[in-house]
């Protein structure tokens, strides 16, 4: 007999908890969700992004209920030892006892995070560990894997890491945020001669300014509202009124676009020197109008950037080194997700944690 | 009494050749010009792109009539030892009688091109030996310099190189777009490994693909016209209609941009694998709608690129590795030079050079 279970669903014109089975595959673990975080994908898949429907959420801190099954297809995800190029955790397959890179193992009982993209296991790109662009990937609470805003889930074996036993839970759940934040640095080169600005104030503008704020680089986060930009302060880190950025041109060298809408966009442009990058962290609603001249004449780079690697965001977790409960705006219970969405949408609120 | 000449002007509502006076700038090189080529810009600028006035042209070949007088300015433009990163040819001053890097003395009488942008000489970029993004540059033809398509020009002496006599004039005119089209290569990596696609069967997309052909890598150019694409099919170089490439999907590592028209940006984008690079090499007029979801979920690069150096493109002018003499559509006199501008703007012409 199937097992039901409370979950927050995207449906065609709405969203709502509903009662739904207990997700099932014999080769994944099954994971007791303890928290889990709103982010605005959750927000904008809500509204028809991407065309999603099930279960939303991404962001969790859970519990493994159980492994798969052995014999299960699980365990012939295992990368070939030639194509080693780019591996990193993903690019090893873990036995239930195997202790993990970062503490703990991966047993019943343990408590874990999990890496979103769950790849095919066999194209070139899973093979050299990183599924994350696999063209046949699910997504959990995305794409194609119904989400993290529900009493379980299930991912691969491989997707899942121990939480070493300091973190708690209410920082543990940011691991799949502040991996994203951290993942800039994958895709531009901050030292600590870089002058970096971050634009937008918002989860994913505090988290990006934190985190990039650790490589020494000189940074500046320009936001509009002053209680937020202040969370930034207290680490540190410069801050600005978006109307005094304005009056800036050329100065900077990166320049991450956190803000999501298009102001933020023009800004960021207009903040960068000529050959700078522009980081581009969130996606827009629609299309955007960008000059292209202006990237010819000024030969700009735009890099997009979306998952990042979980264990550097484990290991900041673990030493404290980002300031994360001043962000923590709400939680809720699981049953009150329709409201936590909304709160989540409000001006003035960061993150809003469900609690099953 | 002030020498006359004419020239190819933009004012306000029209082009028109003119007689003006001689530019006179004791400070630089006065040259006469041989040939010079009409460019995509040209015809831009004439629409009002960059709101230049003036005369236009940035593509020729000359003879130095006159070299600046002793004790001018031109001199004190000696970058700074210790600023050495990045210095190029531009890092140096070169006296009237040096031998420059490619052959030739630069004295009355020899032939030359010229670099089109010329620096402050005093900001860190220009000090550095590349002024190309000098904020306070001015760019021949273009920013606040008298051009090309006129009986003479002037411009410093650092700008200038000497051409190899084995390089006819009607090939060492093609000297500035090809360095724009080599210069892809230092915005993006190619080797032999990369699979590149180039969009659009202009000019400029031919002179991309011959290019960035020799660097070994694997390439495919897309085009609408097949008696263009077939000036680069004779290079061995492999040819597509777009409706054909329309059909594609992600498997390209590099896609350059050169159709200068928003379904040729929307084709690029769709060709390129997740993390892929697009070239942006063409301005496009105004702003372009850019779907920012794909380019954060794909992580897909978009870089400028405008000005190359002029040395490798020399010497591939030197070895014979570009096809130019069918890219040649028509030459006309100076005189005619609002009859070739409109011949420019036709279907089916490549190059129309103009000869003073």
């Amino acid at each position: 007999m199937a097992i039901k279970m409370e979950a927050l669903r995207v449906e065609k014109n709405r969203i709502a908890v509903r009662e739904v089975e207990q997700p099932k595959r014999d080769d994944e673990a099954l994971v007791r969700v303890i928290l889990s975080g709103i982010c605005n994908t959750d927000l904008e898949i809500a509204r028809g992004y991407a065309g999603f429907r099930g279960t939303i959420g991404h962001e969790f801190v859970g519990v493994i209920e159980s492994m798969p099954n052995s014999g299960a297809e699980a365990r012939p995800r295992v990368p070939q030892p030639s194509s080693s190029a780019g591996v990193g955790r993903l690019g090893r397959a873990r036995s239930d006892s195997e202790p993990s890179l970062t503490g703990g193992l991966l047993q019943v009982g343990q408590r874990v995070v999990g890496e979103i993209n769950a790849g095919c296991g066999n194209c070139d790109l899973c093979r050299a560990g990183d599924p994350r662009h696999c063209p046949r990937r699910t997504v959990l609470g995305i794409v194609g894997r119904d989400g993290a805003h529900a009493e379980y889930l299930r991912l691969p074996v491989q997707n899942l890491l121990p939480v070493p036993a300091k973190i708690a839970d209410e920082h543990a759940v940011f691991t799949e945020p502040l991996a994203a934040a951290w993942g800039i640095t994958e895709r531009a080169s901050i030292t600590s001669d870089t002058r970096v600005a971050v634009i937008g104030d918002g989860k994913l503008g505090l988290l990006c300014a934190q985190a990039l704020a650790l490589t020494g680089a000189p940074l500046l986060l320009v936001g509009k509202h002053p209680e937020k930009l202040r969370i930034a302060e207290r680490r540190g880190i410069e801050t600005e009124n978006v109307k005094r950025a304005e009056k800036r041109t050329r100065e900077f060298d990166v320049v991450v676009e956190a803000s999501g809408v298009a102001p933020g966009f023009a800004l960021a442009l207009n903040l960068l020197r000529p050959r700078g990058t522009l980081v581009l962290k969130s996606t827009f609603h629609g299309a955007s109008e960008i000059d292209t001249a202006r990237l010819v004449v000024d030969e700009i780079s735009i890099v997009g950037s979306r998952c990042g690697r979980f264990e550097p965001a484990l290991d900041l977790l673990k030493k404290s080194a980002i300031e994360l409960d001043s962000m923590i705006s709400e939680e809720y219970p699981l049953a009150k997700g329709v409201l936590a969405m909304d709160r989540a949408s409000k001006k003035g609120i960061l993150k809003v944690l469900l609690r099953p």
